[in-house]
């Protein structure tokens, strides 16, 4: 297993230095946010990450859960690990202080969640689900049910999921058939099964808080006849803490690719006693607060897993001696030279570390947004909803797309060695897999970009972006060093509008036109947010050295990583505007019988 | 787990109409090899295939090999279909008779190992190097050794393995440690350790018959000095059958992640017993002529699993109802319609389907090659054989590049169910992922196709293949319909050379631009490739329509994945021409600590 160590030299490159979140926690008047208490938080935490989950995970991996007839057991160390996680108050870092938490910022508790996905990813589901579930509870949730349910989850002596899917929908909700009967007490009655429930049955906590959606009976067709409802496993009791079992049991585990530490539930509620969160039939609503989040998560979980996989790969291409450099012996005293000579292996660790790198910054970028959803102005928080809404889709499918590459090239270059079990290598891939399907597929995240939010905001939510990309350029178009890849962006910003108008025209007459070029088009769009973020990255490398503030060989490697990236993975929009720009005719001659052959 | 059914309308496609595998069989002589016969053995093969090793892939998957104290036992039901397999003479189906064999063409024994890889790729693997071992014997055994061996190995009472790999050495292999200690009765001693060898230790034959790469004492240095060794599990005692037990152990067994049916051993010779073969010296060449072939059979890897993924992805599609089609309702007395009608699902589809049936092309083109390798003329001979000198890296790399996306696609199409192990779509990544790895990793292949093939040959191999797109695109540049297709063909031909002389002359200057390009310029000319392929099968497919002669469905699906290969796949080689130019200098800036940030 690679051994993982946080990242936090280029963590602090981003949050000191690219992006100074120091001062967006100034003016947030977050004062416990002190640029120590932040360095002190980062360093507690990837102890944490390093020293208590990450020896868990290769374990977790082959002891998977294990299910015996409606009990979940996690592997072993999982339960303790989440205890120490519970009294080290971890779970309650950006929790409003009202209901028991740190009141710290959002994006400070993003940047946790990147070590602990990078360490354990599986186990991360628990607290992962847990947040998703208190986020909704607190955007959406009585002051009853925050003080009855918030303030246990913020100690995580209980946990949490979202039960969405049914066997027979998951991207089209609008099919459920969970049933809520309202009840003379006020509550309601579900019945249904759901499945694909992460976290739903465990041993880690006291009580598990399901937020099912569900419908009344009579309620309207599709999604605007759902609704929200929280379905303790445990009601609670006279003194607040868990009491009598409530009709909710879990059917099944599911056997899976990856992440076999996270319990994957069917959850049976047979006449369970649910409540109301938020308005009736408003349930979609509710849980799309908590999905930007998730999906950014979600995103980061090709980060996470790309980063420990990269640092898996880079340990082994410097110790592993096989051939020597095609420009002569590098270890001439050695049998061979380290496979790190060769440029083939370069070539796959820099594609790992550009992609990681820039994932990490278009990430931070997004987490900052996050505070900026509370900012004082209006202006200023719809700016940020605007931006999150537009770049969330790219976040959750760009980034693990190139989350699942990293992790294949980390594979890769160990050779055969990659492909077994011990080396930890292959779980990574396995592990990140699951990014590309959960949480919308990636599929339609990418219609989710370009019809609803692109081109269902007249390019607006575009323009939002490509503005910031077009005064950047507009800034630095006479960059001494980095003018080339300045305009290099600079074009590439303006074709996307264009491709952008192109699509939206060719849509007005064929609706599949929106369809054929999804996938590219956030492909595309995912290369060029990713150049803006590796010139941003590139200037700030390029001062501290004008400025001779040390760290030299640091600032030269992003300058060269943000040089490969322009030079090997940019281009790759060419094939993506192909493909934007191939229309949908060629997808749509073939008859179902057809394709069978 | 989808089930597989063989595709052989698509096979007889390529072997009857679009390479005409029967007159090369009758120019062969091989007179049992009719078309009728050769229907016979695609029938028959097919329902061994699917009625009798299909059953026990996902069974195999879960139940893994299992190791106590140096015994192998393989998943239920593999000895028994290994059995069924001899029984039914199929190991021997393009054996010389002179040993047993049927005498058949081995583009016939090719087309059958597609079927089995498509059923279960670990059973497939027991039989795969016992040919593998039966070609090195066949080629380099004396007489002796083919009867005492070869005999036994047609008849699949004993199988075979190669040894080459050991812990510290698998591309770099003049570092093997094994030693050959030469006895008084002309025999020799083996010493040494060898890891990752398949089918090395298991219950389904009577004797197990290892190929193994050792080194003399006073050998030469490095690849130089390398012997190949017979050394079988049991000596051939008085009879000729399996007798005293040979000191050969197997020490452990991998746990890998996919084919987890295939046992992938340590084996351990301890003065094991071992008889030369080929000439002293010169065992690594002896494990070339095999090497072709296997490398072959891995390219096909990406194949048979990306064909069975594809009859899974194209099933689930076609019965999964989720949302409505964006122009309008395809399913109205349904809750929603097939996710076939959205065009995003269709891309992945016709991804897979022109992935498999150009790769299929490309194999059986590859295969008609090796039956040229017997071919009357020295200019068939080696014609054939610089085809497939060049070709083979190709379809190695390639194909199982694409194979790995097409199984990724495959599980995309199903949503999160394509994560849970029941459907099988999973495995089918899993089993297809080491296809990158084994039998020499893409970046080593991608090495030797630039280096030694291409720049080795002064681009004479290149130019051998070149040549055939040439002619072909002139031939058909007026072509009515595909006018268009043959104009971009040829501008890619072209820009092939070009592309190669100039890296040649780079390269000259720094031999590190072989390594930035290789592998970019193999995925570039394996694009180029499978545009070839297309446009031999369209042009096929439009004869047909226009004579009329039925199945008009089956030539139209062919032209539009045709278009569907040149619009939407064909354009990424404009990035890998990119990856091709952009040099070393991105690749090569990096300190090794640089790397680690």
């Amino acid at each position: 297993m690679p051994e993982y160590k946080a990242p936090l030299r280029d963590m602090r490159f981003l949050v000191d230095e690219v992006f100074d979140f120091h001062a967006g926690y100034a003016a947030m008047g977050a004062v416990d946010a002190s640029p120590d208490m932040v360095n002190a938080i980062l360093e507690e935490g990837s102890k944490f990450c390093e020293q208590v989950i990450a020896p868990l995970n290769r374990s977790g991996d082959e002891e998977e859960c294990q299910f015996d007839n409606g009990v979940v057991t996690t592997p072993k160390g999982f339960k303790e690990a989440f205890q120490q996680f519970a009294d080290g108050g971890w779970m309650s870092l950006s929790v409003d202080p009202t209901y028991g938490g740190q009141g710290l910022p959002h994006s400070l508790g993003l940047l946790f969640s990147e070590m602990i996905g990078s360490s354990n990813y599986a186990w991360g589901m628990y607290p992962g689900l847990t947040q998703g579930a208190m986020a909704a509870i607190y955007a959406h949730g009585t002051e009853e049910q925050k003080q009855a349910y918030l303030t246990r989850m913020t100690a995580a002596s209980w946990t949490g999921t979202m039960c969405l899917t049914e066997a027979h929908c998951g991207t089209d909700l609008g099919l459920i058939k969970t049933r809520a009967v309202p009840q003379a007490d006020g509550s309601y009655a579900l019945t249904g099964s759901k499945i694909f429930i992460s976290s739903g049955e465990h041993d880690m906590s006291n009580n598990i808080v399901h937020l099912v959606l569900a419908k009344l009976p009579d309620a309207p067709a599709g999604t605007k006849g759902i609704s929200l409802f929280i379905v303790p496993k445990f009601l609670p009791g006279a003194d607040g803490e868990a009491g009598e079992r409530n009709a909710v049991s879990c059917g099944s585990i599911e056997h899976k690719m990856g992440i076999k530490g996270s319990a994957t539930c069917v959850i049976n509620f047979d006449n369970a006693k649910g409540f109301l969160i938020g308005e009736l039939n408003k349930g979609l609503n509710c849980m799309f607060t908590m999905m930007n989040h998730a999906r950014l998560g979600t995103g980061m979980q090709g980060l996470c897993l790309g980063e420990t996989s990269y640092q898996g790969a880079l340990k082994y291409a410097t110790e592993r001696l096989q051939m020597r450099s095609l420009t002569g012996a590098k270890a001439p005293d050695k049998s061979a030279d380290p496979i790190i000579v060769h440029p083939d292996v370069r070539r796959m660790l820099l594609t790992m570390k550009a992609f990681n790198e820039g994932n990490r910054a278009l990430s931070y970028f997004c987490a900052q947004l996050l505070d900026q959803l509370h900012a004082d102005t209006a202006e200023q928080r719809q700016e940020a909803e605007d931006l999150l809404a537009f770049l969330t889709p790219i976040c959750k499918a760009f980034m693990t797309e190139t989350g699942l590459e990293v992790t294949n090239h980390g594979m890769q270059v160990f050779g055969g060695h990659g492909f077994i079990r011990e080396w930890g290598m292959e779980q990574l891939v396995r592990d990140c897999r699951i990014a590309l399907l959960y949480e919308g597929t990636n599929g339609i995240q990418a219609l989710d970009l370009l019809g609803r939010k692109v081109l269902g905001s007249q390019g607006k939510l575009l323009r939002g972006f490509t503005k910031l990309v077009h005064k950047f350029c507009e800034a630095n178009a006479a960059h001494p060093q980095l003018q080339a890849q300045f305009a290099q962006l600079a074009t590439l910003n303006k074709e996307w509008g264009d491709l952008t108008t192109k699509v939206g025209m060719a849509a007005m007459k064929n609706p599949d036109e929106v369809g054929a070029a999804a996938t590219d088009y956030l492909m595309f769009s995912g290369y060029v947010v990713l150049a803006y973020f590796w010139l941003r990255m590139a200037v700030v490398a390029q001062e501290k050295i004008e400025a001779g503030s040390g760290d030299a060989a640091f600032y030269q490697a992003k300058l060269a990583t943000a040089d490969f990236y322009f030079k090997r993975l940019l281009p790759r929009t060419m094939v993506h505007r192909a493909g934007v720009e191939a229309g949908s005719e060629s997808l749509m001659q073939l008859s179902a019988e057809q394709f069978a052959g």
